[in-house]
């Protein structure tokens, strides 16, 4: 929430299997952005596909295997990305519905990124390419 | 240290005021990347930097009063950066000793990102333009 608030995103969508955002500790990290992000809480993120797709916003999964660098491709229309949560990752049936899979480059030998980390590379891409 | 691993940076350093590596929650979070990173505890960060500029090392501190946003700059050659904790940012005082000021923008009301959300959005940036 935090980051996404820094990035100018427009708001976050979580499922059942995100953060408990009503948690203490998650409420004080957000340091003041849970009051100024507008959030939705959906049962499945599938159900909001949907919607997405009616307002032209394209879906990006972050997976080891997508094609492209995720600084490859162009943000500068209605964008989203879908975020595994920190112990299990995206689901195969929920990457699977993104319009594209982009690869963040690792160095190492890191099998992944911390979630929120991923997520704010992702966001100020974004943020980088519409200014 | 796990995102520096993930955007190939050759180390970490630390300093006193830095964030206690050997915590067992902090040693978890790491995925493992403290036994591959390179990394060194200084009293000081101040004690560091003259090493820094022999090597031909520039220092950048992220700072809201910075020229330039931070994907305006080259970071092609020797890259450091300065992070401050997430309870206090850097010190007027080292921030003072950076080649370079650099400003990562932000949208909304808020005053900051989190400490390592920040390095790693930096981080990537060097990573991205070193491809």
């Amino acid at each position: 929430m935090r980051t996404a608030e820094g990035a100018g995103a427009d708001g976050v969508i979580l499922s059942r299997t995100s953060v408990d955002l009503y948690n203490p500790k998650t409420i004080r990290s957000t340091m003041g952005s849970i009051y100024r992000m507008p959030f939705l809480y959906v049962d499945q993120i599938e159900e909001i596909l949907p919607e997405l797709k009616k307002r032209g916003i394209r879906t990006y999964a972050a997976h080891l295997k997508g094609e492209h660098s995720y600084d490859e491709e162009d943000y500068r229309s209605g964008t989203a990305f879908f975020i595994g949560n920190e112990g299990n990752g995206l689901t195969e049936e929920l990457s699977a519905k993104a319009d594209t899979w982009i690869r963040i480059p690792m160095h190492g030998q890191l099998e992944s990124l911390n979630a929120a980390v991923a997520a704010s590379i992702l966001m100020y891409e974004v943020c980088r390419q519409r200014r």
